[in-house]
């Protein structure tokens, strides 16, 4: 039989995230990934969690197995209140639902929004995940220059005086992914003014913004929202474990209704038990002191890739800004334009980093940038990993 | 702020169910609830859970807490392999995804398949659930009315002859939701024949199969698929535990490439824990004789309620099926045309049943149907739940 012919417009041209891609040439286990996203995983608290687990399933077995509701366990709810409260992140007419990860979210949150044909406006480069689900609503994307101090905004006017059919803003503004940057106060204002003028919403993604391990925070744009234009996505990966796929929506309540109806034909519900474990491990731990521990670790991490790119990247080839947060970092080879032959040339030499190309809005544009992690490699992998790319870079550029 | 203009059409006019509107006016403890669709909690295995919990985030954190793979966790797709293999349901081309619930296999099939305007085929009754996924396709929804041996196959090639733009027959042949018959053999064949004839898919949804407890299995219409066009989705909510939303879809390979970079941008991956929980339980115990005692316990409800509709209901007014296996019981009174005003007196007399018209392709069309639910009530409620009802129909039919 002949498939192609039974599938929908949104999906004969979808490509799949090329680092997942990338993920299975990785097999090998001697490869040193700097590709991925994932958090530092020496410091999940295995133990606490299953003693938690234990517990629940042992005095509780019907809340942790039966059916839940669509909008997420009230006690988890309040855990996501007040993540999002300890950022001024609550309007009083919004609500908060649970969702199975941030990206679920930001899918629902888009389906709930997007006609065939509307317009995103994007940092350019942006989330993969993301842009890949608005791209499965049949909309346009227009991408906005990342500066070293968030979107332009310049580029940001321009691209609102200059698309009809634009619904919302998306930005991930603190410890940007893949490009690490925070976005100046001033410019989260202006976006606000400028949201408000264009009359469009903002989608404010923050996976990172609990990760400072250096400088000042910058208050959340939803936390300056007087207007009710923003809807903030926030999550539970980074600050305790990602495979239990813990995130939430704040938004106002007339759209949340909607987003709500939206997951429960999805996934009706996200699972009980992951849920229920997120409330006693709040309830009995300081997460707080947890997430501590993660900033100072990343800190550390960082800190050792940037002393090794100094030392062994071709001096003045390699552009980058120094994160203050969060898990990535951004690295652009102005002399080329295209990274592709040093990827490639990396991953012979067993280290593993993804092409900016990937985080485009039109990702078959050739790009000088490549992205690096330094959450979950140890701290030798990071020296070796670093070593091997500056030879490659050496070499080729 | 005015939200409804920056909302997609999908949900401007979109009613979320009315059996979760119901639930909320059932936070009265008194109310005896045959209205939802949960499995019996009675026999959930916490204990058994528990400890395999407890040992995983120990032994293996971070497997347990990391990121893991869209498709799923591998061993986990082995477990949902044996499953659908166990009823002949995996083809030779098929591959297998693991899922969040199988709503969202549901959700995501016909996410990769529908474009705005196309056209399902649906049993009329049919799952709520399933109906308002497709809903949020802004697809067309075709009802065929289903006999005592399942789908009308006149009704069918009447749909497929009349209506163009058809991508799929989505069916739950064996015990289905909300009426409990179960497809005969000869409409099986008939509706792969008729698939072909017509060039269409089939979306065949199986959570109920393995809770039959009288007559004989009929084999799924996947295991006769001679053509690689049915789409299997299975579940482990209904035996195992619903709040783990552990389900799975078997496609032909090129569609469940599709959906799995659906399944990347919605929930990037189902959670792990759940998944290697569900690993361990059928590695260290036997998940048959577990289901077996559900079989038993529902077939004792099932019984239950039967007799207690034929002691309670007023003689030659109601018309139903009786059930082989499953959860619910469909009843219809030939001589009413809306049975709103009866739903509305048992909630009075606080016993909850569902009416008919939340299971159309029509929601607005009155019904003069009711749906049971016995495997969640105890037999004590189950009986004075049917003797109120039995009370409030020889009051009103």
């Amino acid at each position: 039989m002949e498939y192609k012919s039974y599938m929908a417009d949104r999906v004969k041209n979808m490509k799949g995230s090329a680092i997942r891609e990338m993920f299975k040439r990785m097999a090998d286990p001697e490869i040193i990934s700097l590709a991925g996203g994932n958090p530092a995983s020496e410091l999940f608290p295995g133990e606490e969690l299953s003693k938690i687990a234990g517990k629940i399933l042992m005095t509780n077995p019907t809340l942790a197995l039966q059916y839940g509701t669509t909008d997420g366990y009230p006690k988890m709810r309040d855990c996501a209140r007040q993540r999002a409260e300890k950022v001024n992140s609550v309007g009083e007419n919004d609500a908060i639902l649970i969702m199975t990860g941030a990206n679920q979210g930001i899918d629902l949150t888009a389906k709930a929004v997007l006609n065939k044909g509307d317009k995103v406006i994007v940092e350019s480069p942006s989330f993969i995940g993301s842009l890949n689900a608005f791209r499965t609503y049949e909309c346009g994307l227009v991408g906005v220059t990342v500066e070293d101090d968030g979107m332009s905004m310049e580029g940001l006017e321009d691209a609102l005086k200059n698309n009809d059919g634009v619904k919302f803003i998306y930005t991930i503004p603190t410890f940007q992914n893949p490009t690490g940057v925070t976005m100046s106060l001033e410019k989260r204002k202006k976006m606000l003014e400028l949201a408000s003028k264009y009359d469009v919403l903002i989608l404010e993604d923050n996976p990172y913004g609990d990760l400072r391990f250096s400088g000042e925070d910058v208050p959340t744009i939803k936390s300056m929202d007087t207007e009710g234009r923003v809807i903030y996505a926030g999550s539970f990966s980074k600050i305790l474990s990602p495979g239990m796929r813990l995130g939430y929506i704040v938004a106002p309540a007339e759209l949340a209704e909607k987003i709500e109806m939206l997951k429960q034909v999805n996934d009706v519900h996200t699972p009980m038990l992951t849920q229920l474990m997120c409330v006693e491990f709040m309830k009995k731990y300081n997460i707080d002191s947890y997430i501590a521990k993660n900033r100072e670790l990343y800190g550390k991490k960082c800190a050792c890739m940037v002393e090794n790119m100094e030392k062994y990247f071709p001096k003045g080839k390699v552009k980058w800004v120094t994160p203050e947060g969060g898990i990535f970092l951004w690295c652009e080879c102005p002399t080329i334009t295209d990274i592709t032959p040093i990827v490639d040339r990396c991953l012979e030499k067993k280290v593993a980093i993804v092409p900016g190309s990937n985080f485009a809005t039109d990702i078959f544009a050739p790009s000088n940038m490549f992205r690096l992690n330094y959450s979950s490699a140890t701290l030798e992998n990071i020296e070796e990993g670093i070593r091997r790319i500056g030879e490659v870079l050496t070499e080729l550029l």
